[in-house]
């Protein structure tokens, strides 16, 4: 599957591995940054990974401290629909109900394996469709277009 | 303090909850619906409750079954920067680093207990500017205009 990844300096470490472990499994990653521990700022990678998601039309993972600015800033775009996601459960349901074509990850929340757990049971899941359609549909163009 | 409340139906009850502990507090709360647990959408209440949260000048906390389709739908607008939190932790750190105006929350993923400790530590909790204010300042007008 083809995977863009992105990140900012707190979530550094934790991208390298994830990165490793997903291609370990076969996964095509597109590594957009940041490449070091320097201090950066986790909008500009956000954006850079989004457009690439929609270019490409496949599913990304973003990390920050928290996930939860990077989060923010992926959902500002249309067509991406960006989930924080803390445990494998609230992965499953985001990509089960939400459509959701962005994990979010907080290096500084979960430990390494849980990260790598999260992000399994966030690639083994799958849209329900149904009334989840409709509910994607009414806000998914919202926000600046890509 | 002046917040906006709203929620679908899958958090209704805990809306509701949160609501009386607010008043409780001694808040001034907007709820802006859903007013039972009849089957609703949740991109209907992100944005009604985002517009009057921009008007109001204030702060809101959004709520849906898990919490992440109300965050999608809240953070496709400009100004507005919505936290999914699980834990204290993480609600103080999107106070302190993103300046989150909206705490997003997951009736089905938090106990009752768990949403108010959650809500009473976003509540005390500030923003620390500086670098932070830099963050934000790159992604906040990114979205649809309110």
């Amino acid at each position: 599957m083809q995977l863009v990844l992105g990140c900012d300096h707190a979530a550094f470490n934790e991208k390298e591995a994830l990165k490793s472990f997903l291609k370990a499994l076969g996964h095509d990653v597109l590594d957009v940054g940041t490449h070091s521990s320097e201090r950066c700022d986790y909008p500009d990678f956000a954006q850079i990974a989004v457009k690439e998601i929609h270019n490409k039309k496949c599913l990304g993972i973003l990390l920050c401290g928290s996930g939860i600015g990077i989060s923010m800033a992926a959902n500002r775009f249309s067509d991406i629909r960006a989930a924080l996601c803390r445990s494998a459960k609230e992965a499953e349901l985001s990509r089960q109900h939400n459509d959701a074509n962005v994990l979010c990850l907080g290096a500084r929340i979960n430990s390494i394996d849980e990260l790598k757990e999260i992000t399994s049971a966030w690639l083994s899941s799958s849209f329900e469709g149904g009334r989840h359609s409709d509910r994607v549909a009414k806000f998914n163009q919202w926000g600046t277009k890509l």
